[in-house]
């Protein structure tokens, strides 16, 4: 008997509460920020433009070119700058953290 | 001794002329179009949300979901309607075929 595929969610925004220390970017800081993503996919999002870049693939008439034909659920804008005070007091400020909007791009 | 690798272009935007037929869109017609695309990589592109998402996601703060911690080089707008009369003379008009602007979303 075969599992049932998890069931993806279209695009949507997203968000969680991290420590800027947990973003990874190397700051060492315990402050808390809104960290807003975008989640979900697109497939009612597909184009003209997906199809015949599939096929042009396919036809090989576009080859060993890095081509997306499916589009991506991103960020169509994002929050405005983030700052914080790391754990020595020094001040920091983070641009295109985190997402405004998302979109099927 | 290992082979080079295949570099890759930055996104941008490239064209290709084709018939309607070779869209794969399922019209029969000979008629050309200007079919434009976006192809390259987007490596210089990555935000800080990039980098952020690929680690909630590398701490498993974020599972189970689909996200896209790269950006993708896809269409920021497409060309006007494309019209055309396919083999039985019959007129069609399709939306969203070609693109007009590509950027690293």
């Amino acid at each position: 008997m075969k599992r049932a595929r998890a069931r993806h969610k279209p695009c949507a925004l997203k968000e969680l509460e991290v420590s800027v220390s947990e973003l990874g970017l190397g700051y060492e800081s315990d402050e808390i920020v809104l960290f807003r993503y975008c989640s979900g996919t697109c497939e009612t999002a597909v184009r003209n433009y997906d199809l015949s870049l599939k096929n042009m693939r396919l036809k090989k008439k576009i080859r060993k070119e890095k081509v997306r034909a499916r589009p991506c659920c991103r960020p169509l804008a994002y929050d405005d700058d983030v700052s914080f005070l790391d754990t020595y007091n020094r001040y920091y400020t983070v641009n295109e953290l985190s997402a405004k909007e998302c979109g099927c791009v």
